[in-house]
């Protein structure tokens, strides 16, 4: 039972905060504010995620002495304004030398009391965090009003080896763990299940606080919660948006619901979609509207996610546009209530092709000529955005990044690849979900029609590709389950199959190298989750 | 003193082999046709480079327990070979579960006799072999004729704490070192002095075989070496190429002499463009030459890595290009013997400003025209790429590279970029090295005129930016050295000039982070050396 020496509960709260990377001003005012915010509502101790004051994940910003230096300084700050309560807040320490830790600095009564190094820090999927980090190796356990509070960060809990054990064994009631816990598509639930296994093992409250926002390719997705000693969660924050979640314990607080899968992939979109483009400094986005699924939901998202005023749509046909497609180009943006310029490229194309003639007679046309268009229309999307200073969004979905099916420069040049992380039969669920909650925004005929990229006549993308409901099974054995292929035919694909996706995604690896980012949705996303070499010569042949 | 049980010398071979990622066949194939060298050399001992037989870096394959596994079996075929001499082949080791080794294995007679496991794990700069493998804990030392021989696998001798004085107490006479050591400008010399110093401390003899060849934006350089146990070079293998070199112990073995530096950039560039190229299946490259110093330089070193036969070079003139660029570009392609197609791009250009023209009216011409003329010959470059499959390289340099003074999707369109790591004033060095000892292959005229990007009137570079003299030492400061803003003041920087620096190469990491792969030079390379937040607002500012 937790107790204060007072004798009453225990005021805890989480503040879940939305900081950017590198920006110490900023997140040392926003740090300050959630703390002043805490102590109006009378907690006795109010903590925010890992690496908050610098941000996460700060890359090799890391390694300049003076961003580290100025993180302290900005420390500095924080504690003075912390009085009446006791903050925990995740910044940079450093040690001797080049020495720096993963760090949750204690601060009471505007005085730095305790510091945590982190000391399990994980280096797999998106994180490199030993190429900074050194790794701490002592517990920490502090008094709050008379309870034992012990202190992790993230990671720390995640591994078999944890201070765990020792925390409650030392005594902690409250065991508290900051976290920066990049979101994937029910990553919630997972972190949960485990809370509730540290809750029960070391018969102790938890209280868990994850960062919020985009950061190029990755969201955190909130969700902070507070387990009682079984395990069940007593107070759980919001997701995908700022908070500042109070507690009591023993008895709880604020509960908001978890997401449904769907709603949940949106939020994550609109999320990163925002925060990638306020974060760089931008207000406004463009992007191609072909009449098509994916552009449609990329369209459907950044209104979502900027309003539309600052969503500006560009309908760019060439000769094998279809007049639907120019249909449903125009009903999706008056739907959204999105202004739709039209240009067209034929003529463009055509100034292209009379140079290149005397190149390429006798010649048949193929690729070449379908990569023009896109790049054309590439071309063009990049000169609004140099005119206008608006973000270009590109719309190609897993599926197409996955097997190359797409052009580098054409459909793949932008700023930020708003649903590269979602497989194209998830576009289809995702549209659908949408037009449920919002009056058939997205065109029936949109989601009704075969896909095409319209770059020759009566070309469909069946006529190159496997068809996506036998797709993408396949591309999610390969490349989040990490089959080879003899794994993938066990599982019940053929191995004609097997053998035609696994060589598409292996030689396109040289395309996605130059991808713009994208939001992570998967538990393994093309980034920095997927490190391939581009020559690479090993082909795990079917035999 | 070295002496085997025979009384003879120690015969050591040096396999300095170019492997290619992935292929473990064809790897295993040029280990094996080593073995055979050697044995025919009759060598006692034939060491083989780190990771010879996966290639390095393998990256994220290495997470794939297929290819673990085939590069296991693989191991088999080259044991089987191994007959009547000892050799040392780098390969992955398995231990439990998913634990992987960065191994050695020594092979005696068919039989594989004794594993080391690599102790020291780099994870900085362009390493992250804390993703991949376990560090091992024990020492190895092997007898081979009677000689102690200890072995290290690269990092381990980089270290401190290191194995090589345990091996020295532990009687080793001769320590081996198989290393993938990526090159950087005058790292043999540093390597050499280190080598020198275990030598002396372990009064031991060292045979150092290092990795040869490109790999995506790392060339490994070779230069293997032996050294006497008073750190004495006594044998010296090739640079940037492949090499068996044979030494007896202790009497030495051929030297090749250390090239002068630019020679050194030089091969590197010319290496690691030859290997991108092939090793991507590719047989010919195209280029623009835009008359330009960078353009000049890129199809030379493509010449020199490819033949004149395998590089096509496209002159693509808009209204700003002058007649001395045509002439230039002209000269240079006779001078190289390869062909020039021109191409117009004027029409293509009015073709776009005529579509354009109903939604930029009212705004003056700006960045937005010049980008679409780079962007139209990016096109073009990648036409003629998709058409005949030939691999486009681009031109870029580093100080264009690191402020941003070029165009996405424009003149960075392509799958190598040459010179990405080279300052423009080690462009003009570079070039004139050439020139040097290959009668003026670079026309006079470009090395005298003032860079322009002719994508406007009378533009010149120094219109944007500080004269190449002055910012060049700036960015080295900045980027290489990781100095900030008082540090490049402290240093005799203008205020003015580092604050408007730091300020372009901060804003810019969008652009970079699209670019292509293309040859570390310096010891600080944009790429996988340097992993920059896209997301961050930390502006280190001059107070």
């Amino acid at each position: 039972m937790v107790k204060t020496s007072q004798g009453g509960a225990l005021r805890v709260a989480l503040a879940q905060i939305n900081p950017i990377v590198g920006d110490l001003k900023g997140n040392a005012q926003k740090i300050i504010q959630a703390i002043v915010s805490a102590r109006k509502a009378k907690a006795d101790l109010v903590v925010l995620p890992e690496q908050s004051l610098p941000g996460y994940p700060a890359e090799d910003l890391l390694l300049k002495g003076q961003f580290v230096a100025d993180n302290r300084h900005a420390l500095k700050a924080i504690q003075d304004a912390c009085i009446d309560v006791t903050a925990i807040v995740g910044f940079i320490d450093k040690g001797k030398g080049n020495t720096i830790y993963n760090a949750a600095a204690v601060i009471h009564n505007g005085k730095h009391v305790a510091t945590y190094h982190k000391a399990h820090l994980p280096n797999y999927g998106v994180f490199d965090e030993k190429r900074y980090f050194t790794p701490g190796n002592k517990p920490l356990l502090v008094k709050v009003k008379g309870v034992g509070v012990g202190i992790t960060i993230c990671e720390d809990i995640w591994v078999r080896t944890g201070p765990v054990p020792a925390l409650a064994k030392q005594g902690a009631k409250l065991l508290v763990n900051i976290s920066a816990s990049p979101f994937h598509l029910r990553k919630g639930k997972e972190r949960e299940a485990l809370l509730a296994k540290h809750a029960k093992a070391g018969r102790a409250f938890v209280a868990y606080v994850n960062m919020v926002g985009g950061q190029d390719e990755i969201v955190f997705d909130g969700q902070s919660v507070v387990l009682d000693t079984k395990g069940k969660i007593i107070a759980r924050a919001r997701a995908f948006g700022e908070d500042l979640l109070v507690v009591d314990i023993p008895e709880g607080g604020t509960k908001q619901a978890v997401l449904n899968p769907y709603e949940e992939i949106l939020q994550a979109l609109v999320l990163g979609t925002k925060d990638y483009t306020h974060k760089n400094g931008f207000e406004k986005v463009v992007l191609g509207v072909s009449g098509g699924i994916d552009s449609a939901l990329v369209a459907t998202i950044a209104v979502k996610a900027l309003g539309k005023r600052n969503v500006e749509a560009v309908f760019m046909p060439s000769r094998f546009s279809s007049d639907q497609s120019l249909k449903d180009a125009k009903e999706l943006a008056k739907n959204l209530g999105i202004r739709l310029k039209i240009v067209e490229i034929q003529t463009i194309l055509q100034s292209y092709l009379e140079r290149l003639k005397p190149f390429f007679k006798g010649k048949p046309s193929d690729t070449t000529e379908e990569n023009l268009q896109a790049r054309i229309r590439g071309n063009l999307l990049m000169a609004f955005s140099n005119k206008f200073r608006w973000l270009v969004l590109t719309t190609g979905n897993k599926s197409e990044t996955s097997v190359g099916y797409c052009t580098l420069y054409g459909d793949m040049a932008g700023g930020f690849a708003v649903i590269k992380d979602l497989y194209k039969e998830k576009v289809y669920q995702l549209a659908r979900h949408i037009n449920k909650s919002g009056n058939a925004i997205i065109p029936l005929s949109v989601l009704k029609k075969e896909p095409t990229a319209e770059l020759r006549a009566n070309q469909k993308d069946s006529d190159s590709l496997p068809p996506y409901p036998k797709l993408d099974p396949v591309l999610e054995g390969y490349i989040e389950e990490n089959l080879g292929i003899e794994g993938l035919v066990r599982k019940g694909f053929s191995k004609d199959l097997v053998g035609q996706v696994v060589e598409l995604v292996d030689c396109n690896e040289y395309k996605r190298r130059q991808a713009p980012p994208g939001v992570k949705i998967t538990p393994l996303a093309f980034g920095k989750d997927r490190r391939y070499p581009l020559t690479n010569r090993y082909r795990n042949k079917a035999t």
